[in-house]
């Protein structure tokens, strides 16, 4: 399988710690310290709550990006996944509306329901398609946070575990053309890892939602077990690291980039320290976007096509911690030939 | 692509037209003319709706069903995809909760957002994933009501439009084991059909939900545009049924069963008699069931191989109104030898 092209698709301009915080009455510095983001785009206006951009906008613009930029058509795309946590309704899918407003028709558009890990479970689909006799597919990934961060009440008042998720969330979507034969920039996919490993574990995540019946119900609609995630996402990503050598038989000395999980920016600094690749460049941006969740790992990509040169290789690793989900990918650059 | 074993779960005891129409003050002959729905199960309590049964435990009774049925233990389970439009929380998935309860683990466990089609759309995954050399995988479909019918309101008040939703839908849970290789019934899916038709096409449902920042929304939750579902479900059923005999090679003739799109009894009755297969026999379930979206298919796959007899062969088509999705699938079982 081969990458083509990627786009992204971040709304509005970057919002900063220093106008974050005044909303929630903490300072820059302590949001610097502790969570290590600088910068996140919202799709929704910080003052009034109103939604500016829905993820299927994100989601359509970062594909059309993606199809621009391999120079595709929409009859060109033979089946879209698309992954999100957030999807605008439950039906029609977001996977359906977006692929209205890029024009495609008449292929399969599957919706992944996933967290961090859902970018990569989005192409371990798209692999699997291609081998079905697919030329070309599009996948696209992306989060919004408007539902689950609530303008309306004191948010001078939130406790310290609800702060954090108005702190690390960002909006955000990005998209990659994927293809069975060399398009463009000739990145093939080596290998794809995408293993639950969940079992008997609880989760460290909880994003949940209300339907007419049980919206005046006080339970906590996003919860965090930060010290599950703090041992499980570093333990989880050097393993996901080690599988994605074994499975490409590739020297921990070979890799030149990596791709860490982008939790946010404190966390993403512990994992890579752990996972200590010896010539391996690190390929991050949750400092200036935040945790965008299914929109990452294309982020990722994006820089980093600005960057792989030919014969180099990449590896990224994805941890969903709701209940838990090892995840990761390795990449090379045909070389000249 | 083999089915090994079906599995089925429906909570409780049947909910007749009697006890329901009491609820939402109609008469039963009312809703036996207009919907021709007579019963259906849900998984919470019609007094106090308090929820018995979450969809994790549906899905994980029909898949652990299923597994007996063929045979195997969950280390034999090499995937997991599971379709539903009413997850129980959006994370952790509901595939993933149904992994742990069944014991799965190491493995790819996806969740695929959908409607009607989910089922099959499910099945063409894990048709892609078994060609990249997986053995046996695991397929699931479940939908829940409970948080889109609103007990606390009084119900005799209720708008037409809404009343059906709280008339038509049922839950349940539905389950396919899934080979490269025949397992116990040597069922062979001949082919699937899942083709995106929504391009500049209004969707003809909507099921949103609520965060916590728009809880207090007005808006509705679940719509349908009824004179759209009426006229495009029966079209794009005949539509599918000639792809799948086009896809397969076979005549009309030959067609031993159909298992037709189950929106209720009054509209399947209406979509039969469009079809109009010369020799098939109907297997329907909504008449028993209600419409339990995702897992519809699996409950007339159940019913299905009890009645297939060796050489038959049987064809399914599922229509997802929301923003259309065309999906059937054909199935024979194989002659003795």
């Amino acid at each position: 399988m081969y990458l083509g092209a990627v786009g992204t698709a971040l709304p509005g301009e970057p919002v900063d710690n220093a106008r974050l915080g005044k909303l929630l009455g903490v300072s820059d510095e302590w949001i610097d310290i502790f969570v290590g983001t600088e910068t996140r785009h919202f799709g929704w206006d910080l003052g009034t709550g109103e939604v500016l951009r829905t993820l299927t906008d994100l989601c359509a613009e970062a594909g059309a990006q993606a199809m621009a930029a391999a120079a595709l058509e929409p009859a060109d795309i033979e089946f879209l996944v698309l992954a999100t946590a957030t999807p605008d309704t439950l039906l029609p899918t977001t996977a359906t509306q977006t692929a209205d407003l890029l024009g495609l028709d008449q292929l399969p558009v599957h919706q992944v329901q996933a967290g961090c890990s859902g970018a990569v479970q989005a192409l371990d689909l798209a692999r699997a398609l291609l081998g079905t006799g697919y030329r070309t597919g599009l996948v696209i990934g992306g989060d919004v946070t408007h539902r689950h961060l609530d303008l309306s009440r004191d948010l001078t008042e939130l406790s310290s575990e609800e702060l954090v998720n108005y702190l690390i969330f960002g909006d955000g979507a990005g998209a990659a053309v994927l293809s069975g034969d060399p398009l463009g920039e000739a990145v093939e996919v080596k290998a794809v890892l995408n293993r639950f490993v969940g079992l008997g574990r609880a989760p460290g995540q909880l994003v949940d939602w209300y339907g007419v019946s049980d919206r005046h119900s006080p339970r906590r609609m996003v919860m965090e077990d930060y010290k599950a995630i703090e041992s499980g996402v570093p333990e989880l990503a050097a393993e996901a690291l080690w599988d994605l050598l074994q499975l490409t038989g590739w020297a921990a000395e070979e890799v030149g980039y990596l791709l860490p999980p982008q939790l946010s920016g404190a966390m993403t600094e512990r994992i890579v320290r752990r996972l200590a690749l010896p010539r391996a460049r690190e390929i991050s941006c949750v400092r200036a976007t935040g945790n965008t969740a299914n929109a990452l790992p294309f982020l990722q990509l994006d820089q980093l096509l600005g960057e792989l040169g030919e014969g180099e290789r990449a590896l990224a690793v994805s941890i969903e911690s709701s209940k838990w989900i090892k995840t990761g990918f390795a990449l090379e650059k045909a070389a000249l030939r």
